[in-house]
């Protein structure tokens, strides 16, 4: 059987009468309407086999990310491209910092690569600190850096990424930089570093259309890198149809939902700014999350069992590396259903 | 760049205008009504994460298969399946039919597998024969057979494939027989061998929504086996969220479709016999091919290409082993569609 490693199981049978799913860091608005139009409008579409080149939906990428269509891969998800990457590019070690994302490990452990890890301190916040340099070494081949992380939320400035890359170019170390939450940060300008694409060519960049425009469902990310030879290597992997007519039509129509994105991002910040207060008040530790997900501590080890009692998920980071327990994240979802999970928590009682 | 090396590139700017694809084998009724309203119904529920582990999905296979759900593995279309299959049992040795569906090939190449052919002989009309049984030795970990076979549309008898079972299963070979083009089949009750899947230890049954079901653009297709350790194996490669929501839902509506099913069979057969007749009329050497495709021999080695300018798409089958140039494929389509074809071939004029 497969493993659940991850949050949002809304699936199994103990959680189908869940009333509020705070495990899954999905854009609580929901679908935006024109992609919903695009899923009903192309449905005679569906019965042939999708583009194995993905040409529209490179192009309206390409123009969305101001690069090439060329140095634009899609997938079935970003999950799909990091499998893709490690069984391309084969990395013999590998940087990753811990806590983060499994589906790194997952995928490096698979082609038996080996792993080295920059472990995050609770006493340094979770920040990534200057040190990290020290760590990317001419023995690595590849590093993944989440940015903001997950689950802790924190993320590194654009200033320092670069330094993070160029440190990777000189000791040629392929840097991916997992951008998958970016979009939720206030400012991402100051910390995305996709404008850099065509200058450093030890670089990938990740996205996804699953959270900021809620289509974790339909399955559709995306690499950008402007390094022939990985493009090369990445395409050759796998079958010829990976992202479903669906995904493509979905991405086209979300990437001219300008002012969903805006309005996605002063929601999140209100609701997140509302829930870190009230966390804060409440007792807990809470860390310096800016994305659509908190990360907090509770003396409370079984926090999350107790909550599930209440109709609400949230996820344990128990099963994250470099993590106790007691270890938490919650999504940010919207003004209700957040004044639900503070008043289970008062209910509750115990920080 | 990705390569394009199947049918059905409706997408590239040369053929926008085409007005008939007859390079892909897609049924042409189209996707089912209950599947485009599941598409729609289910709007709501595409913001959330799929289920990883398919339960709802794979329980109603497991009741269409009459076996267990812990028998089936979902994924993101056959061809996602057959990449998996390589990738977890990493065979160091397989046997393919040549010519055969080329993802097989890919999929053994990309782990460095060696590749052994049966070639299928013109002069036998590119049936399997008896002597297969020789090539099934016990230096092969793998064998691969696609019944109905692609592109020659020609099936094996499931009597005649339980002796490559057996056979297979003495010289400790895996044994995957894609069934994805077997719906197609009048009876194919004498074809199909996945009622003896808790039988055999060493076979895996591919099965795909693609074909039968118009469900090439979703994206869903599944494998049967009743060995535990090659179910781990395979449910431990790549990503968690392979199949999108939209793909589960339309696999469990279209499973209910059996009218559309029994219509749909009962429209290929006329379809097919009135087109393999004027093929053969027209002086074509024709094949016994028993799916929703037709594979045929032309003099005319440029015959797609003069097609073409009439706004046809066929699949010459030039790239494929073992063959060369001067064979062709179309799909059965439509009465309308399938008569429009022939009147084209009789303008060219050349056989």
């Amino acid at each position: 059987m497969k493993k659940l490693v991850h949050g949002g199981d809304i699936y199994s049978e103990r959680n189908i009468k869940t009333i509020v799913d705070f495990s899954a860091n999905i854009n609580p608005l929901g679908l935006p309407k024109s992609v919903k139009e695009a899923i009903v409008s192309n449905l005679d579409n569906y019965m042939n086999y999708p583009d194995p080149l993905c040409r529209e939906l490179r192009q309206a990428i390409a123009k969305h990310e101001s690069t090439l269509a060329d140095n634009i891969i899609c997938g079935n998800g970003a999950a799909d491209i990091i499998f893709k990457i490690a069984l391309a590019l084969k990395p013999k070690k590998t940087l990753l910092i811990a806590p983060t994302f499994s589906e790194y490990e997952e995928s490096i452990r698979y082609i038996d690569g080996e792993i080295k890890y920059y472990d995050l301190k609770e006493n340094k916040e979770f920040n990534i600190e200057k040190d990290i340099l020290d760590y990317i070494t001419a023995d690595l081949n590849m590093m993944f850096i989440c940015n903001p992380n997950n689950p802790t939320g924190i993320p590194v400035k654009s200033k320092e990424m670069i330094e993070i890359v160029k440190r990777c170019e000189e000791k040629d170390v392929i840097l991916v930089v997992d951008e998958c939450f970016i979009d939720f940060l206030k400012d991402e300008e100051a910390y995305s570093i996709s404008k850099f694409i065509d200058k450093y060519k030890n670089l990938i960049i990740l996205k996804a259309f699953t959270k900021i425009y809620a289509m974790a469902g339909i399955r559709l990310g995306y690499m950008i890198c402007s390094n022939e030879l990985i493009l090369d290597k990445v395409n050759a992997i796998g079958q010829p149809w990976s992202v479903s007519t669906v995904a493509s039509k979905c991405g086209v129509a979300a990437l001219n939902e300008v002012e969903y994105v805006k309005k996605s991002k002063e929601n999140i910040e209100v609701n997140r700014e509302y829930l870190i207060d009230e966390l804060k008040k409440l007792g807990f530790k809470v860390f310096d999350s800016k994305a659509n997900f908190i990360f907090f501590k509770a003396n409370d080890k079984e926090l999350n069992v107790k909550l599930e009692e209440h109709g609400v998920l949230i996820r344990s980071c128990r099963n994250y590396k470099n993590l106790g327990d007691g270890f938490f994240r919650i999504a940010v979802k919207g003004e209700k259903d957040n004044i639900y999970l503070i008043d289970c928590l008062k209910k509750i009682g115990v920080v």
